[in-house]
C-alpha cells in the first residue's frame, strides 16, 4: 500500500510508492529503456499484463491480440483503488493511504512507431481511449482529479519504449491543477470572460509565439516558457472540458497533435518529450463550497502541454521554483514555423 | 541582457536568458561534461574566465595560481547587475530586466576531486567562500533573495566536471523560499516556536530517518521526501543565517558535510546530485509590510537540501506538482546509516 504524504514546511504532497521496492544498487546503472524482445505491450503477450480495462478492436476477445488501442492497470501502481480516503496525523506531518488509480494506454501495437508517425486515425483511437477512461474514472467520487501524460524516451522518464501513455487518478487536486482553476476562476469572476481565451486572441494577434493554427486548434509556445521549446495546444473554441468533446472534435485534435509532434521531431530530431493534459476536474470536485467549480464551464479552458526534455532540471530551478530557459519562446516558435514537415 | 518573465497562469517566474543563444542543433545531442584539458577553472587558465571577485590564497596576485578557492562571475550569467529592477506589462503578461548576480565558486584548483574527498578545511575553506558572497551581495539593495547550489555531475545539470557551485541573486523571493518563510513565520506566530526546532527534535526521537548526527549537526531523509534518497541537514541550534555563521560553526558544518557527501557516495556509487543551501533573506528583503521579515530571527532555520539525481523527473511530477518516490525514506535512511565509510 502506497501512502500520500504531506511535507509540512514545502506544502507539497508525495506518493511514497514502493511496490517496486527500489534499494541503492538499483540507482547505481543510469536507468535504460527496456527493449526486451518480449516486449508486454506486443501482439501475443497480453497475459503479461493485467487484465485489460478498456481496448478499441479490430479483432478477438478481451486480452488476446486485435487490438489497436489497450488500456491496462500499471502493473507497479503508484495508488491503487482499495483503500480510504481519510488522512491522520503521525506528529507535526500528515498522511493519507494512497488511493487511486493507475492506467497504462497501450497506443499501437506496433512496437516500434511513434506517436508522430500514427496515422491521423490511430491518433483519433488514442483520443477515444482517453475519453472512454476520463469518463468512466468519473463515477468514482473518491478521485478529484484526473493526470493523463506521456513520457516518450527515457530521458523524459519512460521505461519502456513500446509507446504508451499513463492516466493517474488522486484523491486531491494536484497543486498544478489548482493554481490554474483558482487563477482562472478569478480572471472570470473580474471579467466574465475566461482567461485562456483572452491569452488565444493576445497570441494569434501578436503572431510571433505562434507554431501552428487549425480551424480548431492553436499551439504556441508560451510567453514565460519554463523550458527551450514548450508548448501549449490549446482548442480555439471556449471548451472547459476535453472529456466531452466528439468524435469529430477528437479527429480534429488528432490532426493538430500529429502537426506539433512531427514538428518537434524534425527540428529537433526525435527528443524526449512529456505531454500532459490540462482538463477540468469532475464535478463532484467540489472542496469548501458547494458551487466550488460551479461555474467551470465558463472559467476553464482545457489544453495540452508539451515539454520537450533537451535540458536538465538542475540545484537553481530545484531550489527556488524559478526556470532559467536559453531559448527564447519567440526563437523556438520560428524553429518549428519553418520545420520542413515533407521529409 | 535577460527577461523575468511570469507566467499568468502557473504563477510561477521565468528567466528568459538567451546569452547562449541556444538553437536547435545544440540540442540533439545528450548534452556531455565538457572535459577538456584546457579546462577554465585549472591553475593557469585563471585569464579565461571572467576576473575574480573573491579567493582564498596560499600565494600568488589576483587571477594567477596559488588560489585555493575562486569565486568567479559566470561567464554566461543568467541575470547581470546592470539595469533596472523595475516591472512593466506586455498584453497581459508582466516582464522585468533579468537584474541579480550570477557567480561560480570554484572549489578546488584540482581537477579530478570531488567534495565527498575533500578534507575538512578544503570544505571549510569553501563554506567561507560561500558567507562571504552572501555578505557582500547583502549590499545591493535590489537583491531579494541569494540561492547557494551545487550541481554535481551531468545528470544534475553540471556543464563543467572541475568541483564548483554557484550563487545566483535574485530581484524577487523565489516561490520555494516564499513558501517556507511563510509556513515558518505563520507557525512562529501561533506557538512562538520555529517549526524546524520541532521537526528536528520529532526525528530525533523518532529515530528512523535520521541518517547521522554530530553535537552540532544532524542529517535526515524528510518525511515527505521527494526523490529517493532525498536529504536535509539542520543545525541543531536554532540559526536563521548562514552568512553569520563563525569559523568554528563552519568547521564543523564541513565535517558534517563531508559525512553526508561520503555516505551518498558509498552507498549510490557517486550519484550525480544537487544541493541547495536555504537561507534566510537579506534583511531588505521586507515587500509589503516593514516587518516582513522582523521576526525572522526567531522563525526561520537555515538547512541544507542534498537530491542525488536518481530517476527523472516525468509528465506527471511536471503536470501535478505530485511527487511519486520508490524508496521511503526509512529506507533511505537505513542503508544510508549502516554505510562503512571505512573503505
Amino acid at each position: 500500500m502506497s501512502e500520500l504524504r504531506f511535507d509540512i514546511i514545502k506544502q507539497h504532497w508525495v506518493i511514497i510508492a514502493t511496490e517496486r521496492g527500489r534499494r541503492p544498487r538499483d540507482f547505481q546503472n543510469v536507468p535504460k529503456v527496456i527493449d526486451t524482445v518480449a516486449c508486454p505491450f506486443c501482439y501475443g503477450y497480453e497475459s503479461k499484463t493485467p487484465p485489460e480495462i478498456f481496448a478499441i478492436r479490430e479483432y478477438g476477445a478481451a486480452n488476446t491480440p486485435g487490438w489497436k488501442v489497450r488500456v491496462i492497470p500499471n502493473k507497479y501502481p503508484a495508488l491503487r483503488v482499495e483503500g480510504d480516503v481519510k488522512s491522520r496525523g503521525y506528529g507535526l506531518y500528515n498522511v493519507r493511504e494512497g488511493i487511486g488509480a493507475h492506467e497504462v494506454i497501450i497506443e499501437t501495437p506496433d512496437h516500434k512507431k511513434s506517436m508522430a508517425d500514427f496515422s491521423q486515425e490511430e491518433i483519433t483511437d488514442v483520443l477515444k481511449a482517453y475519453r472512454a477512461r476520463f469518463l468512466d474514472l468519473r463515477n468514482d467520487f473518491r478521485l478529484r482529479y484526473m493526470v493523463l501524460f506521456k513520457n516518450h524516451g527515457v530521458q523524459a522518464g519512460a521505461s519502456l519504449s513500446h509507446s504508451h501513455s499513463q492516466l493517474i487518478a488522486v484523491p486531491l487536486t494536484p497543486p498544478v491543477a489548482s493554481m490554474e482553476l483558482e487563477v482562472s476562476r478569478e480572471f472570470y469572476q473580474k471579467n466574465e470572460r475566461c482567461i485562456f481565451c483572452d491569452l488565444i486572441e493576445f497570441e494569434l494577434n501578436a503572431g510571433v509565439r505562434v507554431v501552428s493554427e487549425t480551424s480548431d486548434y492553436i499551439v504556441t509556445a508560451p510567453y514565460a516558457s519554463c523550458f527551450p521549446f514548450e508548448l501549449r495546444l490549446y482548442p480555439k473554441q471556449h471548451l472547459h472540458d476535453f472529456a466531452v468533446m466528439n468524435d469529430m472534435q477528437l479527429s480534429n485534435l488528432a490532426l493538430a497533435m500529429k502537426d506539433m509532434l512531427q514538428r518537434i521531431k524534425v527540428v529537433l530530431g526525435d527528443p524526449p518529450y512529456n505531454f500532459i493534459l490540462h482538463n477540468s476536474p469532475p464535478v463532484h470536485n467540489r472542496p469548501g463550497k458547494p458551487d466550488y467549480w460551479g461555474s467551470i464551464k465558463w472559467d476553464y479552458h482545457w489544453h495540452i502541454e508539451l515539454v520537450p526534455r533537451l535540458t536538465q532540471i538542475a540545484g537553481f530551478e530545484w531550489g527556488t521554483g524559478f526556470y532559467i530557459n536559453s531559448t527564447s519562446p519567440e526563437d523556438a516558435a520560428a524553429f518549428l514555423r519553418d520545420a520542413d514537415l515533407s521529409l
